[in-house]
C-alpha cells in the first residue's frame, strides 16, 4: 500500500520504518522536500520502498496518512498539505497536543472540552480520522512484542467504522494482537487518550523508562 | 486509628466499611448529624466502630482524613469542616472534578494547568494532601485482589514523604502491594490522574464494565 507518514521526528521514523520493512512504499512528509531527516530517513531503507517531498507530495501519495508532526502545528501542516490531497483518505493521528511553550511539565494545548483529533476531524470533514497509538513511547507503537509478549493495549478513537477496521489491520501487522486494540467510540473519544499524556510524562519521570505501556485489567 | 470519612456516596460507604473492617474507628461526615446514608452506613457496622457526625464533627475526629466529597464541592466542604480541624492531618484526597451540569460525558472543572489536589492543597497549606485511588472504581480501592489476584496498579501523589508513606500502609492494609503503588511525585503530579478520567469513563462506556483498572506494564 502506498502511505503517507507526515513528520520527520522520532514518530515517524519509527513508524515509516517498520511500514517500509512490512512491504509497503512510505513517502516521508516535511515542510521542504529537501528535509535533511527525511532524506536520512530515505537513505537508511535499501528497499527502494521510501522516498520524501514536501506534505503535500506526501498526502497525495498515501492512500493512508500518518500524521506524526508536532501536536500543536499539525491543523497548519495538514492545510499545507493541502485538503484535496487529503479528502476522502484514512488518516491515523498519533500526535499529541503538547504545549512546551510554558515550561516543563508541558501542558496540553486543547483538551477536557474537545482534543486535537476532534479539531482535526473538524477543521478535514473529508478526512476519516482515527486517534491511534499516541499514548506510547514509538518503539512500542510498532513493536509491541517488545514487552510482555505483547500483551498491553492500544486505543482507537474514530467516526469512521471502515477507517478503524483499515486501522485495525496495520496495528495488528505492527503485531498488536486483536484483542488488546481497545475500540473506545467515536472521535470525540480521543480526549481520554490524549489527557493521558500527563499521568505518562509523570510515569516516565518518576520510574525514568519510557519503554513501559498501559494494560487494561479485567 | 480515628480515621474520618468526608462524604456518604457509595465511594465514602465503601472505604468507610473496610477501614472499620480492618479495626479502625470511623466517624462519616456529611452536611447534617443526621443524614440517612451515613446513619445508614453506621448501623450495618457491627462492631461499634462506627459513627456519625457534620463535616466538622468528623474533621476534628479523624487523625487521618478520606475526602470522598464530590470534587466540585470538595472545597466549599472542607471550609465547613474547617481549616482548625484539618491543620497538620494528612487527607487522603479520592475526588475528581467531574462537571455533569455541561452534559455527557461529564468534562473536569479543573485540569490541565492545575488540578483539584493542587486547589485544595493551596487552599489548606496545613494540611497533608495526597492523591490516590481516584483512578479506579470504589470497589477495586478497597479490595484489589478481586482482579488480577490484585496485580494493578495504584498511583499517590503528594509533597510530604511522611504522609505518602501513611497512605502507603493503608493502602497496604487494603491489600496492594507495596510494588504496585506508584509514587508519581510531588501534588502537581495529580493532574494526571484526575486527567484520567476521561479514558476511564470511554473504556468504562464501549466495554460496559467498571471493575477494571489500570496496570503499568514494563
Amino acid at each position: 500500500m502506498k502511505i503517507a507518514v507526515l513528520g520527520t521526528g522520532m514518530v515517524g521514523d519509527a513508524i515509516g520504518t517498520r511500514l517500509v520493512e512490512l512491504g509497503h512504499s512510505v513517502m516521508m512528509g516535511s515542510r521542504t522536500a529537501g528535509n535533511e531527516k527525511a532524506v536520512a530517513f530515505v537513505a537508511k531503507q535499501n528497499n527502494g520502498k521510501a522516498s520524501a517531498g514536501t506534505f503535500a507530495d506526501a498526502a497525495a501519495f498515501g492512500e493512508i496518512i500518518f500524521n506524526c508532526t508536532k501536536g500543536v502545528e499539525a491543523i497548519n501542516i495538514l492545510n499545507s498539505a493541502g485538503a484535496g490531497n487529503l479528502d476522502g483518505k484514512t488518516l491515523i493521528d498519533v500526535t499529541n497536543p503538547l504545549d512546551f511553550s510554558k515550561g516543563m511539565p508541558p501542558t496540553l494545548s486543547v483538551c477536557n472540552t474537545t482534543s486535537l483529533a476532534e479539531e482535526i476531524q473538524s477543521a478535514f470533514p473529508g478526512i476519516k480520522v482515527v486517534k491511534s497509538l499516541n499514548t506510547m513511547w514509538c518503539g512500542l507503537m510498532v513493536n509491541p512484542g517488545m514487552l510482555n509478549g505483547g500483551d498491553h493495549n492500544v486505543f482507537m478513537s474514530g467516526n469512521d467504522a471502515g477507517a478503524k477496521k483499515q486501522v485495525g489491520e496495520i496495528l495488528k501487522s505492527f503485531g498488536w494482537k486483536e484483542n488488546n486494540i481497545i475500540d473506545l467510540g467515536d472521535i470525540k473519544t480521543a480526549r481520554g487518550t490524549e489527557m493521558m499524556l500527563p499521568v505518562w510524562l509523570s510515569i516516565f519521570t518518576s520510574t525514568n523508562n519510557g519503554a513501559f505501556n498501559f494494560k487494561v485489567i479485567r
